[in-house]
């Protein structure tokens, strides 16, 4: 069992050092982290969550971007959060913010990317994949807690007492190539953003509402980055 | 805001010591958990994962078993795990053993704790819950990674850091008091375990097949116990 000249594993097709699985939630950084992850040489095995969010434009925005940047496979798994709630992407009687907000913003879902990585983890085990990517960025984890270092390196420790691959030795890495850049660094990166959905409202055509804390974020990004904003709006 | 009588905080209704989210599978070990956070005077949220697995007759066992013990309220989260696969339990290609099986058997899920627990994370971050409860013994750890106290401890570790909750500087504990328990000994706690469904692959009427490890190994813990089976088989 040698690796071929792209450094896979061929053989029993239980491990193979170039699979990723990587979370895409069809927004700006997760598109632009599978980008790096295909760029890196990784097979991509793509999965996004459906959990109840508002913004089910971003699931549709999900597989034009699995398919443009060649993932193997798109899985969309539904986990209906909407059943716990707390949050403002949960529950329809909160309201999202259409201004900044101090501390942790009522669009924090309560243990989210733990489920995710949970989602992610369970997959990669499946698919023989070591390497997890997650788009978690600085601009995020200002806000989430679930998108800081001490967070990832944390689950890290977990995937290798929670599974059987582990307990056989497996050790997964979870990538997050953006953690320490900026959202205009991440637009600089390139990528066709026209076919991604940042917004936490967009409307069935996929358009944003251009005033929520995403769209700030996104719109400010381009500016930063000096780039034309392609983002659709509704109004 | 002052302790009262049970122990319970009052007042901002936020955090309750004596709150807890009960994970309930509708299994004999999980009844019994809930059995035990009930007597020791938790107010309970039971959840239950519906997750594509063959032994829906469990959730309604669950829902059973959560009235008669007196749970506060009882949710089913559906996640489909069968666009993952990867164990008998989720994929229908997969065949639930009638022996016993060396190593850790293909009923594993991957990832399935991981999974549960970030579930009952984000609904105990909601519910102002510090307590969660999860029937893992002896009995599944010495074939699932993902029953073993090294596993429980890196969860809890990781809900510190994973959560709005935990950042404010929250501890979640959770507890497995069945974790050194022989499936006998789980059963001379005295639940009416005639509510309760074990089998991987019981019937639509919650009948058991009498065959499969969990049916195994709770047959043989009556017998250990010394005490009449009342579960229903199939033939």
């Amino acid at each position: 069992m040698c690796p071929d000249a792209d450094g896979r594993i061929q053989g029993d097709g239980k491990v193979s050092e170039k699979i990723a699985v990587v979370l895409l939630s069809g927004g700006l950084d997760s598109a632009t982290v599978l980008a790096m992850a295909r760029a890196e040489g990784y097979r991509c095995q793509a999965l996004s969550v459906s959990y109840g969010q508002r913004h089910v434009a971003e699931l549709e925005a999900a597989a034009r971007v699995a398919q443009r940047l060649g993932a193997e496979s798109h899985r969309v798994i539904h986990v209906d959060l909407d059943r716990i709630g707390g949050s403002a992407l949960t529950d329809p009687a909160i309201q999202v913010p259409e201004a900044p907000s101090r501390g942790i913003p009522v669009t924090y879902v309560p243990a989210r990317n733990t489920l995710f990585l949970a989602l992610a983890l369970g997959l990669a085990e499946v698919a023989g994949a070591r390497d997890l990517f997650v788009g978690v960025n600085v601009v995020d984890y200002s806000g989430y807690p679930d998108c800081r270092p001490e967070f990832i390196h944390a689950f890290e420790q977990l995937a290798r007492v929670a599974t059987k691959a582990g307990v056989e030795g497996a050790r997964f890495h979870i990538h997050t190539p953006q953690i320490s850049l900026s959202k205009a660094e991440i637009i600089q990166r390139g990528l066709d953003y026209a076919q991604t959905v940042s917004c936490y409202q967009a409307d069935r055509d996929g358009r944003a509402c251009g005033r929520c804390d995403s769209c700030r974020l996104r719109r400010a990004g381009f500016e930063a980055a000096g780039v034309p904003d392609p983002t659709r709006y509704a109004a």
